[in-house]
């Protein structure tokens, strides 16, 4: 199996990537592809001994920064001699020299460059972002959580027979419960978008389990939720703010006095354990869905062991065929309803 | 000063109101009115020996339940011979007979029937929904948080204006901080409907400091944030949701051990004081900013402690004239930009 690590991504890169790259060799018996600046990337290797059939080196030289965006971003990300670590990385799985990409670096870039060079599967109108949420007893998958923020009713159609299959195929999750985030859990409830979806996933042969709020997603009642990239984006963002809120103020209140500071300092491998829940990096990163090859993108906080969960991550999805069973779903959707191709 | 109370909101009615009007009738000098049916409240009253002069009973034989909904709820909210206790309530603010109406009711029941009562201030198109999110060092006031789940940018503004007056007049925050909720900072970022209110927010004249993300609102870098009802719903509900998930990981995790279960009970006092720093009743409910009378909302949950705070509120609201001073601002707005009125 061929998997592309972008060696550029992290914010502290590339070392995280260097070791990932060993890693991951080692503990899975395949070659990583690891994309940049050879002239940098090389003497590190070869200062660290490894063997040449474990990290394979392509050379890029041009790199997509956390601040690059706007008209810049698209045209690193869009012009066929880009040289950038995320565009020749992306260029070797659409020619079919490697199986997927892997990058820790800027989302915009990643989702951008995935976006021009592979072009969406056909019948999917927007690639989508997934994000997985730490709930009661387990996971939940979300998307899209940012790449489009506005979108139609089809668009979270197509978003939840994506990610049902990724659910199924991946997660290994029997029949995926699939929800909308909703203001109301009845079907008339929501804004426009949510109410015109509504009825569309109803028809899905999926199995879809109605609105959702907040509640019922962290209570777990869901596998897969489907909102637009706005509001996932908001879902995402302030929902770990305020876990964070609380962590802060927790370990604040815990040094207000001497008796909550020892009882502090007892429960610490409890309160440490929940900070661990979360903020899962087991998956190490999320696929981007809907594009026409496999395309990971994980935290720029990413350190090693992170980079080498995506790279696990990216091999299920291959070893799932993650895209074909996608191609397939939405395949089947169209012959099922019928539906006139959008745009 | 006459402050109307609803005796048939919370769901434990109407022990907390009967309770809560006593105390407050006692605690501010003013009579209550207590609205709802008289031949059930009056014997409870006189069986508690309550003065006459402290507690006004007006009768309304109908109520509005935590289950109506739809055309039902449409028409006892709009029927001018309704004789539930929000509408009979409500009607005295609107001849102007009470000063402000405050309920710990169906929300959307109570948002509808002084729609369809008092209508709007003149100049604002959709009345909004307020919270009060608490955050790092103090709280944030965000609308809309579900009264529009579709919104264009002039309601935005007119949130925002709304928002600015209440911050200002009511909890006495000098040039409070206007911030729009985004999925980015920057002023490019966001839905369509955040991409046009921010023209609009900048030109304000309000103390606009752009977009927040999630990160921001719960650092307390804004005092209003202004949504569509649809995002502040899904904001709100799941902030909640998380916040309720993590303190129940945490009970469950200082008693996974002996060591931990030590711990945690020395350290419990501090971690009720968080629980009470993410449920703050210090407002006890919230105004419904926008229509043409002082309405305040409290959760269907509100104990007696609460509707008194509510009552409190309330009066802060007509001491510090929020009402005029809403109509007064909209109308500056109206006259600053020149903007026909829509719709």
């Amino acid at each position: 199996m061929r998997i592309v690590l972008d060696a550029m991504g992290s914010d502290t890169c590339p070392d995280p990537e260097i070791t990932a790259a060993i890693e991951a060799a080692k503990l899975f018996g395949d070659p990583i592809f690891l994309v940049g600046p050879v002239q940098d990337l090389k003497p590190r290797l070869d200062s660290l001994g490894v063997p040449i059939e474990s990290v394979h080196l392509v050379d890029a030289s041009d790199t997509i920064t956390m601040q690059d965006k706007g008209m810049a971003l698209a045209l690193k990300a869009k012009r066929r001699d880009s040289k950038t670590s995320m565009a020749v990385g992306i260029d070797l799985v659409k020619t079919g020299e490697a199986d997927a990409f892997v990058t820790a670096g800027n989302t915009g870039g990643a989702m951008t460059t995935a976006y021009f060079r592979l072009e969406t599967i056909p019948g999917v109108e927007r690639p989508a972002l997934t994000a997985t949420f730490p709930v009661k007893n387990g996971y939940c998958i979300v998307l899209d959580i940012g790449a489009n923020p506005d979108c139609k009713p089809e668009h979270l159609l197509q978003f939840a027979i994506m990610g049902s299959v990724y659910a199924s195929n991946v997660r290994g999750i029997n029949k995926p419960r699939i929800a909308i985030l909703s203001n109301g859990e009845e079907g008339g409830k929501g804004n426009e978008l949510v109410r015109n979806a509504y009825p569309l996933l109803v028809e899905s042969g999926l199995n879809f389990i109605g609105n959702v709020e907040g509640k019922e997603l962290f209570a777990g009642e869901a596998d897969v939720v489907v909102t637009d990239g706005f509001t996932g984006n908001i879902l995402l963002k302030s929902t770990e703010a305020v876990a964070k809120l609380i962590m802060d103020i927790i370990s604040q209140q815990l040094k207000s006095n001497i008796i909550s500071m020892i009882g502090g300092s007892l429960a610490k491998p409890s309160l440490v354990k929940i900070k661990t829940m979360l903020n899962p990096d087991e998956y190490g990163a999320a696929p981007l869905l809907g594009v026409n090859g496999l395309v990971l993108i994980g935290h720029g906080r990413s350190n090693a062991h992170a980079l080498v969960s995506a790279i696990k991550t990216a091999r299920q999805g291959v070893d799932a065929n993650l895209l074909g069973s996608i191609k397939s779903a939405i395949q089947e959707n169209f012959k099922r309803v019928n539906i006139p191709e959008v745009e």
